[in-house]
């Protein structure tokens, strides 16, 4: 390639990325190339800081530079309620809707007989451990509304049933600024039986 | 944001990237953050690997680690034939084609009346002062067959007349395992006009 193999291992790199591919790898690396002080330092930087400090949370699953995470240290935060999620994105899409103020427990997927991952490869001994140990009295589920989402779902519920917790997961209904007529009919009918 | 300033950090410039927005640049965080061996620390050593030693070559504006880059360099190259590229990537393009045994220009852009790109920001008269210096004898304007594109290359044509170098363009016609009937009329009439 020309410019040397500085720039060819940088595009090879990039297009490793998701939603990258060769093409969109060239264009991100003379974007960087072109930006040096501007976007490419500061986010070589970043990326080694990263590297440095970011370690999972060895109580929730969490990443963070502390460990045990700066949700698991919140006093604020409600430490009777577990949130359920298969992972770290969607941990952090619970955390943009502000809505849930206990902690969490990141499971690391879901089971899914396609892809080969089976209860051991999940965190959820450590889910059931967490719920005797730190005196939970409600575990929310929330894992995605797919087929390998709710079987996990069932199989975790079934997990925690010895410890006598209370079990819920999210509703189901219309999204906020969703057009009914775009909805699937089982998005519908569930709306409709959990109308308030 | 759950994880700390340097997940944010990160985030914040994935997002500069062209072709990422808020959304993907959490996924690519993530990814980033759990293949922190495999992906992330061998990025971000690429990246400061070349925020380090790639820069724009003095002669022709391709980037490279060395200067003059190794395409100047090379003297298997034709020194007598320049391809007038518009931008890097161009200059890629146009290597992998490996059909141009010359050396290259880069303009570092196109006139832009909406951008607001005048001849004065392109490396135009830096051409012209090569045209005379290695005695060159065509100079092939490979630019967009754009608008813009084309302006800039009845421009630097204009420019190059005094100089009386042999001046051609890349010709039109039907790409390469393209299909006629996806093809607009500009292309199939050119491509009828220049018929062999």
């Amino acid at each position: 390639m020309a410019g040397g193999p500085e720039i060819e291992r940088l595009v090879l790199l990039l297009a490793k990325l998701p939603g990258l591919g060769p093409r969109s790898a060239r264009r991100v690396a003379l974007f960087l190339l072109k930006r040096r002080a501007q976007v490419l330092e500061p986010l070589a930087a970043a990326m080694a800081d990263a590297a440095a400090k970011v370690r999972p949370c060895s109580r929730c699953g969490n990443l963070d530079t502390v460990d045990p995470c700066q949700l698991c240290r919140d006093d604020r935060r409600d430490g009777a309620i577990l949130c359920v999620v298969a992972d770290v994105a969607d941990l952090w899409a619970m955390e943009r809707s502000g809505a849930f103020l206990g902690r969490y427990h990141v499971l690391g997927g879901v089971l899914s007989a396609l892809d080969g991952v089976r209860p051991d490869d999940l965190a959820i001994g450590r889910l059931v451990d967490r719920v005797g140990a730190e005196g939970i009295s409600e575990v929310v589920l929330a894992l995605n509304a797919t087929v390998d989402g709710q079987t996990t779902a069932h199989y975790v519920a079934e997990r925690l049933e010895p410890t006598g917790v209370r079990v819920s997961r999210l509703a189901h209904g219309v999204p906020v600024g969703g057009e009914l007529d775009y909805l699937d009919e089982g998005t519908l009918a569930a709306a409709l039986k959990a109308r308030r």
